[in-house]
């Protein structure tokens, strides 16, 4: 499992250009070892420009074009329609890393990616990011340290985008963004030891900035989002009606963030305590996410000169793996 | 990379039974995968009591005698010298763990185990535990996901042997606890992503608790702590005297902790902020060791199954590799 350094770079494709793909072209520009090659869109090339004048611009349909020319690509789109379809076709080209982020579907997606890859003998990462991603691998670190314990995942402060489409769907919404917020009481409670069994609303806030038409039934408005089912009716939800100025002004940061922590015992009769706090607090959470999937390509290739192929997640990956340096260099200056 | 799982236990022994031997021992019997057969002890074993009633206690010497009914040995000794010796020697027999923490001597600890146990084809996994161990590997995570950045890392509050042992050796010193404690000031800085540069001193306090012997001279040795090269006179240090029974009382604990934090930036100009924080709240900083040890014994036995042999550190485990869970089971629950 040692690293092995060379001096060529790893090239890079990117499936789609909208936040998170422009968030993995500036991790890719942040690491000397990997290089962009071309940027794959469903809109016209044309009225694309990206940041890297060395890559280029290309319409989805010629991906496969690329066999033999990009080592690893990076699927940037949505997990609702986009990446069941793309990570496993891709797969069966090339080594592919996604951020497949709908937990309940994660089993059969890692099948289909499974499937194609072995097929092709390609490597697929799916699911990177920071939830699932390194939220999930401090889970599981948390859980293999302390197994009598529990978990706890606080989300926020940051933009739910399915809470703010679900808000803008109402009539008379113009605009809207929700901030889910982790609940500081709760947490104090946990980094305490208590071992408190919380409920959702218990748990998080949620605050709604919501633009309206003009006349709209703003009591109407604030009254369905409170009651509706799922998205807020089990929280504490807060609505401020701004003006879409206000919205577009204050509210179009994509800071995001949260917290994982495990809370356990050891001893002959559990006496002793102990809490393992993992958190972020992401400026963007785009640019974020897209460092982990830029960490990964290099994981890729590693998996793949290895001899593996399949599906894999952050939970397979020698953490050295993610690293550009040598397991001596690491060892000397990061142990 | 999938876990396998077995109903066949992992047969493991514990060379050295002081608190991490019992740290250990505890965390064996939380892991139903787990099992202690034997303790192996410098002292008389009849003098040992140990908690585990199916397990034997031997003498150092009989170590060679359990090939073949042990799987892993895991090295409870220190690392100023029992572990330099004991590590690569055990390697030459069984799977190994160890928890050598001199920082600067583990290149050196690591070629020593590699070689030893390359030629006998078993697995030595090295520096296991907090720092080093799981604050490394916040470290490593960090420095992947955000190359341009900064790492911070803060210990305390607990206890420092080293710091203790050194003020117990200054004449009139009956007894002694030093305490490190980062400062809070220092922590929130770096978590409010201004990349401080911190000097020594603006990190940690250093709180002594001393015991003196009749008749000493307190302004004396209080003036010679505070000016000791290394150990105390680039910190803030206060000097509290107390009796041997509220010291004994009041300080006898084994709590400790610290925080691992990576500030870093992404975007065009790196004008995106992010911070991520890792930090651990240790009830008992051996048990919470023990715990880390026995998880890797998981790892050393699957990497031992993959084909692979020599010295390891948790930089080259896939996080999977600790969990008694299958793949499977970790992606549907904890991804």
């Amino acid at each position: 499992m040692s690293n092995t350094t060379t001096n060529k770079k790893i090239r890079i494709g990117i499936v789609g250009y909208g936040n998170l793909g422009r968030g993995v072209e500036l991790a890719i520009a942040q690491n000397d070892d990997l290089e962009l090659v071309g940027v794959f869109t469903r809109r016209d090339p044309k009225s694309l420009s990206i940041l890297t004048k060395s890559a280029g611009v290309y319409p989805m349909a010629e991906v496969p074009a690329f066999v033999g020319k990009i080592d690893v690509m990076i699927l940037c789109g949505g997990s609702a329609t986009d990446l069941p379809e793309q990570t496993p076709a891709c797969a069966a080209l090339f080594n592919c890393i996604d951020s497949f982020d709908t937990h309940a579907k994660i089993p059969q997606h890692f099948a289909a990616v499974d499937k194609a890859a072995k097929a092709a003998g390609t490597v697929g990462i799916i699911s990177a990011g920071w939830d699932p991603g390194m939220f999930s691998l401090n889970r599981l670190y948390g859980n293999c340290l302390l197994p009598h314990g529990n978990d706890y995942t606080f989300w926020g402060k940051g933009v739910s985008q399915g809470h703010s489409d679900a808000i803008r769907r109402i009539e008379g919404v113009a605009d809207a963004k929700q901030y889910t917020v982790p609940v500081e009481a709760a947490l104090e409670a946990v980094r305490a030891g208590t071992n408190p069994v919380l409920s959702t609303r218990q748990k998080h806030l949620r605050e709604c900035f919501v633009v309206a038409k003009p006349g709209a039934d703003l009591a109407a408005i604030e009254q369905t989002i409170k009651t509706m089912p799922n998205y807020f009716a089990d929280y504490d939800t807060t609505v401020h009606f701004i003006s879409q100025e206000e919205l577009d002004r204050d509210h179009s940061g994509i800071a995001h963030g949260g917290f994982v922590l495990r809370s356990g015992t050891t001893g002959v009769n559990g006496e002793t305590k102990h809490v393992i706090e993992y958190s972020l607090k992401l400026g963007s959470n785009p640019e974020f996410t897209g460092s982990v999937l830029a960490a990964c390509a290099r994981a890729a290739m590693r998996l793949k000169a290895s001899g593996a192929s399949g599906a894999f997640t952050l939970f397979d990956i020698a953490p050295a793996w993610l690293s550009p340096k040598s397991g001596e260099d690491l060892r000397a200056t990061l142990l």
